[in-house]
């Protein structure tokens, strides 16, 4: 890439803890920071982020950021209040509800309290984004995800610079009906809003298609087609491209010893069973709560896999503030502690049916994955779900890949994987049960066919598709 | 209408009490029975429908009801529990949810416990209307709602007559993610029965639309046109035909005495105050408990209205053995009862300012129609929503109507109607201000071409739209 690149995302690549003046870095997590990352690195371009520590805000104050890999990485000076606003109500309670099909509907949303102002928030958070993207020089702009959605109007009115936007979804998008729970003036804000972009592009065809229905039906005046929509004499392409894994990079970090003697220490507790291992942040939308209600359905019909299975679930908290988060949370930790009750008699080692694990640890991340034998991941909706893609590429041990048929991965991987109906317990039972119990030779032909599908593009292929689309 | 009919529907036009041999009837209830009673009397057809009571399934193992009306109503012989799993569980704890986006999606559905059963259940409550259909001779045959969405399919196996089968579909059909929580292969096996028709009818063009998009996703090889399916050498045939009010019966049955002394006596009670009205089911899809959210809200910016306005809420209990309506019931009352306290010092009169009211009176609702100076109907999605349209015609005050954008009816009296985003409670609060305080003129002006609206079509239009279709 020859290009000067500006990013902008919520969450930037390192976060800093420590004194200004001797600030010590700290990796970002998700899976956007592991895409963007690998195309930023020694190119010059700028990265601009909103501060998430003490130390992030100090720096913004200062407008200065330390360098490193290669490119600069500048944070917003944004009052921990007004990113509230933006990030934990906006962005997180209302759009990553929206677009995930998370609500209970007869009961929310409902837009009354705080919401005049979280929406206020979000507006003023994309419009500080906008300036520091109107002043900072660059031959393209990237922005990531659904927390700035509005960013390419306020630079537009604000710069006549010929400058390619190009805006990425990382989440799904929902189908017209539910994108109309949003108050009609923000649904409408939002989708026009996104048609300031130039490019705007997703991870499956299935989010870019009901972005064009939303399109469709609501912007007066739009006219859809295939993969581009013109309104008020502006064209923005809509393209399908999905996040891949950074395969040399991943494999040399499931390499490291960190690694390899959490292997060896696991391999030990296992004692000789089967793994069945899920991996995510524990969120509404990545059903870890029907993933356990599908294992006991299992164990019901086959007591005997209680003592042949191990299920690790390594469940990272997030969102832990927000008041169905929590409860969500416990009712795993209930469910869990049911069935590992249950069948405590049944299991002759110290630990199981089910392990559970918190601390979010990358290390033992890919430790668990180059071990399973299935890996289940089962989200609600999942714009991607990078998870699927990377235990294809670090596992050892040909193990299947159990997805959610609502993944946006399963239009890349899906032939290579058990596809699930997420909300379908008993299917998820049987898909289980089928995966632990594939005879050895399918099992190989599946887990060869499954990296090569998972492997097919690189992180540059990826930025090249996006900047191709603005040519 | 020459053709002699056959009309299939769950709950019939009657139930009975009482001794088998001296059946007392009963009016049935739901807006479903008052749009088909009308083109049914008199035309010496057969309505065949589920029995309800005791009585009824008395008489239908006898294998005969009394006639009435002009024309027979026969019950099947069904055993009451396996109704129970038809009925209850599959048609109103899964379809009604999946129709009216209602489930809990982190949560509910799961499709384990009773699940399969229930759904065997329902596939044979079809087999068994189909095989009365099979044995009873018409010339057309009407069948009624998600209730028996698979009879027609189990017709075409056992008979080759060519009688037109037609089916309407009363609640709202959803688009195809939401569908899509349905087990993959019951969403596969209602689509492809549904096609089994000849007809198939919704009351807006909204619903037509998203079936039609469900089969073009799910039914292999379908061929889907703007209003028609083939597949497999069929063409069904998709309409647009809301469900007409039956002016002339609603009129009269509007100035009997019974309404008119209820009118007299809650003319006292209200002591001059405006009349907020609204009449529904206590269901989860009919929002009664985001209309209160709004009142409050409003009285929280206008307190002085607690005293100049009395929101009556006409509430008839349903399905208060579902764990979820119950809930949501305790709900209502609690916000209600908060309210009222919160409020009571600023009311004069005895009640208010909400008076909640239970018990299933037609001649109470239809007093509370003629009276009402503002009708709140904003359900979160509702097929038609027939009394937007009754309110219309009996209304005496040139009171207006607060519709939700998502109920069908919005596409025939929307022009007419103050429209609500019924998720949005600050935007319902404004139009309930609006309604209350639009000035004499233009409250004339909207009410009679509400009534205009309301009144462009008459039931024998309603099934002349679903022949013409056959033809």
């Amino acid at each position: 890439v020859t290009e000067k690149l500006l990013v902008c995302s919520n969450r930037g690549p390192i976060t800093y803890d420590g004194s200004p003046d001797a600030p010590v870095p700290r990796r970002g997590g998700g899976g956007l920071i592991g895409a963007i990352a690998p195309v930023m690195e020694g190119t010059g371009g700028t990265w601009i982020a909103a501060p998430l520590s003490d130390t992030d805000r100090a720096l913004a104050r200062r407008g200065r950021s330390p360098e490193r890999d290669g490119f600069t990485l500048r944070f917003l000076d944004l009052p921990a209040e007004l990113h509230h606003l933006h990030y934990d109500v906006m962005s997180n309670e209302v759009l990553w509800f929206v677009f995930h099909y998370l609500f209970d509907v007869p009961h929310t949303p409902t837009f009354d309290g705080m919401f005049d102002r979280a929406w206020d928030g979000y507006r003023q958070v994309n419009e500080l984004f906008a300036a520091a993207v109107c002043e900072t020089p660059s031959d393209v702009v990237l922005v990531q995800d659904y927390h700035l959605m509005l960013a390419a109007s306020f630079v537009r009115r604000s710069s006549r610079a010929r400058r390619p936007l190009i805006y990425f979804h990382h989440t799904p998008w929902c189908e017209p009906e539910y994108f109309a729970l949003l108050p009609v003036s923000v649904r409408d804000a939002l989708l026009e809003a996104m048609l300031a972009y130039d490019v705007v592009g997703f991870h499956a065809k299935r989010w870019a298609d009901t972005f064009l229905r939303c399109c469709e039906r609501f912007v007066r005046g739009a006219k859809v087609g295939s993969n581009d929509v013109t309104w008020k004499r502006r064209t923005t392409k809509v393209i399908v491209a999905p996040v891949p894994v950074d395969e040399q990079r991943l494999l040399a970090e499931a390499a490291a010893p960190d690694v390899r003697s959490w292997i060896t220490s696991h391999d030990e507790l296992r004692e000789g069973r089967k793994l069945l291992l899920r991996v995510d942040r524990i969120d509404l939308s990545k059903n870890p709560l029907r993933g356990f209600l599908a294992f006991e359905h299992l164990l019901e019909r086959r007591p005997e896999l209680a003592n042949e299975v191990l299920f690790l679930a390594l469940l990272y908290p997030s969102r832990l503030t927000v008041e169905r988060y929590q409860n969500y949370f416990s009712e795993c930790l209930n469910v869990v502690k049911r069935i590992n009750e249950r069948y405590d008699s049944k299991v002759k080692a110290n630990v199981g049916p089910i392990e559970l694990l918190f601390e979010d640890d990358f290390h033992r991340s890919l430790g668990a994955m180059r071990l399973y034998d299935a890996l289940l991941v089962n989200p609600v909706f999942d714009g991607l779900n990078l998870v699927s893609k990377e235990g294809a590429v670090v596992n050892d041990r040909d193990g299947t890949v159990i997805l959610s048929a609502n993944a946006g991965a399963f239009e890349e991987i899906g032939p290579a994987v058990i596809g699930v109906q997420p909300f379908d317990v008993p299917g998820t039972a049987l898909a289980i049960e089928q995966a632990l119990e594939l005879p050895g030779a399918e099992r190989a032909k599946r887990a060869k066919k499954l990296r090569d599908l998972a492997t097919r593009s690189t992180p540059s292929d990826w930025l090249a598709r996006q900047l191709d689309a603005t040519r």
